[in-house]
């Protein structure tokens, strides 16, 4: 339990409700801030404003799945007032509070290192991103649905990487009927991937396996849906990139040669808001009880 | 091989894209009505009007996914004339001639019968409806996706119904990771479901599990998800209703409950209208090729 | 409940004891003949000799998976005693009683259409066959795990049949990995398998796709794997037989040819009784509560 | 290509002809030791005795699953002859020659770490133990329908360790429908056991599932499943250890408690030798291709 917890909660959408939820049913007092515009009550919640003095007895701030953007703004999607967490707020952290958050960009982690303050990425965590590698997945076969003129089922799908989402996304497209390729760099992702039922190949020989295909995933964050192996793609397929922006596709080659390419970021948010919720507010709640208990003994 | 065939292709959508593709690829004549505003050519069919005499020397006639409506006319997305199936067209069609289509109305059922000319309707056959079931699923996960904030993966989904559209489903669901329970009235489908590894239940049971279910699919043709039902549903719930029109469920409690319920007729037409193009076109070419030797071997 | 009805058991084997737990747990009066050797006691049931005023007073009358062999001998492991169902005895039965076995050589069904006694074979039951397919699939994997020196995983198994059995077993091997070719002949079961993930054939193709596979299961009760297919096929490959006796392998040939050929008859009994015993009991205890509530009524 | 290489090769199994046909197939030289009771002729190697002179050649030295015994002894299922590795035979091997085995025993570990010899243990690389995970699994299957008088469909089973052995063995009994409920210590395990849809726990609280099970896999190797947490489980159940020796079971109290308990080292090479080997061959293939190609370079 987080009894006599005190939480400082800034913005966020959809996902933090789950959050809020679930940190108040463990009896942590919980102080959100950007919620304002939220039509229904707040489930044992406070509603705050943001101001420095919030921040000094907070045993924990948690911030949405994008902590904050380049300039410290946080979005809160419940509220029409503008959030920036600004250095001043951070500095009024006691020490033993941490940061938690989907993923910081380069303003959040400065600040934190600045005032020795803990942070800590959600979304880095290997747990984490299998979970939402689930809602990531089904937002990818909505979108293959939505945009060929074909079944998934008798397809020839190539997913690229097996890391945390492609695994996910392979076994999702198999279990719904696809003939699922792999393209992946280890002899032991070959090997498992293999056992799994998909039909493996190493990334090096890709563009022999850019022939033959309906759809084609990817997740490797880097480019690797190259002009040269779109130009190998038959007109009919469709690539789905879901490696975080500015993803791996050549997207202008893509255009030119009528091949459909998409960009797809954010789908757990997008497609299961409330299943992402759940999965960021477990997580925080095993964290938070974890970290609170050992900065206590600590303390 | 078709050659000598005289085939006449009246109305429909990319559907009939697929088919005319086929039969020219099996050497029929092919002399295709309401195609006229198509940019692309026409695959070795040729174009032609509605006119009396087409009909004389027809093979075959063939209509679209629904023939006719009630007063005759046949849809034609790719034309903007109206085209209505006269009975003097029938009147001038051979007698070894058959009609083709996915689903007759009383219209053209009733032409058929008084002119002795032979009906097939090809969603009737077991064969088209089990392959037709695999777009019709794949469009209910795409709208369970769409009107849910939960993923598919971990939710618990009803299906009624385990027919040939029912099991498809609850295959593609459970692939997808769902728990799913099934409703069925048979004995035999009972036991199957357990083998598949579905849950079963009999349908008469209904109420008994309508209170644990994230999404329910019906396939029932009949009024099955009564205001009963729906009143012990969680408000979460959401309904997709894929029966014929008007499906099986009391929308009109439903939205009084607050409840999400939606019907979805025709889903492959929608989601995936090449693969149930080729699907009708695979199942008209062995049925005519059939069909005319017999028909010659007669003569 | 069973409660006031009287049920005469005669032989059997280890699933008949599911039988007898199942009927006393639902309150009936259970006489078991041939269960004197039995080393445990007999869960509420009564040992009773064989002798005709037993059947005097039944309210039905339960054999075992083979009823009786041709002279009327009924097989019992658990005794000694040669155990004989003459003529007499079910001539002495009430008009109301019926006759429950799995399934009835001529010498009993002649016998109980003499005196006009209902006989019910389990076995022919869809249910039932649905039920007892999973043992057998089950059987079928251990069998070819044990007489092959390759994985079932990544081999290529043919299934011929897609009754009861054969999609059952079918699911299983496509469950553990292999790639399943399966030999139907209805264009429903080929969709059905295409949609399920099987690679579906003719029967009537079947030579075409025997000179490519690692193991051949088959189902279809008549003489299906003839010289000529097994000339076809691979050395390696090995055939294993579930057709009831004499099978549907030309094993004569097989043994010339140097291919392994394996009948497997009974496996449900042999793999897994309490599972096989439990689908008996289960059904009786629904077609006795049913029968004989029926019957009351009707008397 | 393997051209110009001389391996010498002593020793093994039904594996070792299918890496002996492998590396003629690449054309290597191979000169086979301990197979003159072999029946077949050897696929293009020749026989050969074992003398010190055989090893100052070899550009490897292969040897067969489990290297030798503690006392240099290798096995040899061909032949008669008693075969020791003696160290006057390791300290023959040009220094660019490594040795190739399953895994080692300190004998050989010791003996080549004195001469500077490489020595690679195929068992321990990560693709080789998934491959092989895929033959145990179906061992494990085998006893297990073997074991039990019921059915794997249906039963619940837990499997311990999510590591290459583990997960392999999960999705194989969910395949076959068990209910498959997975021991793991990570989080992510945790994480992706549930999203492949296994019910995972952590093996911490393993006594807490103890008492419901039908089937329990081991594939942890220390004593985990110990006297306290057999005392919880059903007497039905069966544990099958698939830890190498001496497994993770406390044997004699699960005798003691009349708990049928059996341990089942190398089912690879018991269930499936033809995969097994082949899998040693494509690796050993693979791994001589480049060790042999940089030895060259280096030279
Ligand atoms: N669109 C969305 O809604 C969404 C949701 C979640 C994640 N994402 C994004 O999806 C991407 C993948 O996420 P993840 O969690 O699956 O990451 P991950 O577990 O690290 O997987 C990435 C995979 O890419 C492979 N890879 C990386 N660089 C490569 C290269 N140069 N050549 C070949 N393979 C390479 C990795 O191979 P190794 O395993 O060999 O290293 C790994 O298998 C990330 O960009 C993430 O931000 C997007
Ligand atoms: N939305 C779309 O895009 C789409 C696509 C294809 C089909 N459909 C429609 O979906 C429906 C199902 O099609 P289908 O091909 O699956 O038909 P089907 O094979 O006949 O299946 C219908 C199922 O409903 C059961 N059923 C019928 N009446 C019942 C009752 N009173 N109580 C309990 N169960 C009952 C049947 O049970 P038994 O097996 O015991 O008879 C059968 O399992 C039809 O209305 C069809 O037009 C819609
Ligand atoms: N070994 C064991 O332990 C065990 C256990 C259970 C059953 N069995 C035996 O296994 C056999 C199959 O049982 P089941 O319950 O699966 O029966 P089933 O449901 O009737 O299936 C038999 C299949 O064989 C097909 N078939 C029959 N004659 C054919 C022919 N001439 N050409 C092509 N296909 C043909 C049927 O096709 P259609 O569907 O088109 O009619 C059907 O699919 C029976 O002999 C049964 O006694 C053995
Ligand atoms: N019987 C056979 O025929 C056969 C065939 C192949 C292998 N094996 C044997 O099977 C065993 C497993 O092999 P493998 O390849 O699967 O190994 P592995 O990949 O290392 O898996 C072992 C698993 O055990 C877990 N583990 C180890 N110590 C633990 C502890 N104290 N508490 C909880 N979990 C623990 C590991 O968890 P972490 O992932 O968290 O480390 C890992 O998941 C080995 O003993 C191997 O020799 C036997």
């Amino acid at each position: 339990m987080l009894t006599g917890a005190n939480i400082v909660l800034v913005g966020g959408d959809a996902r933090q409700l789950e959050v809020i939820r679930k940190l108040t049913e463990l009896d942590a007092t919980v102080l959100a801030v950007g919620f304002d515009g939220l039509s229904t009550p707040l489930d044992g919640a406070v509603h705050a404003e943001l101001d420095g003095q919030l921040f000094e007895d907070a045993d924990a701030l948690i911030l949405p799945a994008v902590g904050t953007d380049d300039d410290g703004t946080v979005t809160a999607v419940f509220s029409d007032k503008q959030l920036v967490l600004e250095e001043a707020y951070i500095a009024r952290l006691p020490k033993h509070c941490k940061v938690y958050t989907g993923m910081a960009k380069p303003y959040l982690k400065d600040l934190c290192a600045k005032y020795g303050i803990g942070l800590v990425e959600l979304f880095e965590r290997d747990d984490v991103a299998i979970y939402n590698s689930i809602p990531t997945a089904e937002g990818a076969v909505m979108m293959a649905i939505q945009h060929t003129d074909i079944t998934i089922h008798g397809s020839t799908a190539l997913v690229l990487g097996m890391g945390r989402t492609g695994q996910t996304l392979a076994r999702t497209l198999r279990g719904m009927g696809a003939r699922v390729k792999i393209g992946v760099r280890r002899d032991e992702h070959f090997a498992r991937a293999y056992e799994m039922g998909f039909e493996p190949f190493y990334i090096k020989d890709l563009a022999a396996h850019a022939g033959n295909l309906d759809l084609l995933f990817n997740t490797i964050p880097t480019m690797i849906v190259t002009a040269q192996i779109i130009a190998q793609m038959p007109s009919r397929a469709v690539i789905i990139d879901l490696a975080s922006k500015p993803g791996g596709t050549d997207f202008r080659y893509a255009e030119r040669r009528g091949i459909k390419a998409l960009l797809a970021p954010g789908l757990p948010g997008i497609v299961a808001p409330k299943t992402a919720g759940r999965i960021m507010a477990d997580c925080l709640g095993r964290l938070l009880m974890e970290d609170l208990r050992l900065g206590r003994e600590k303390r």
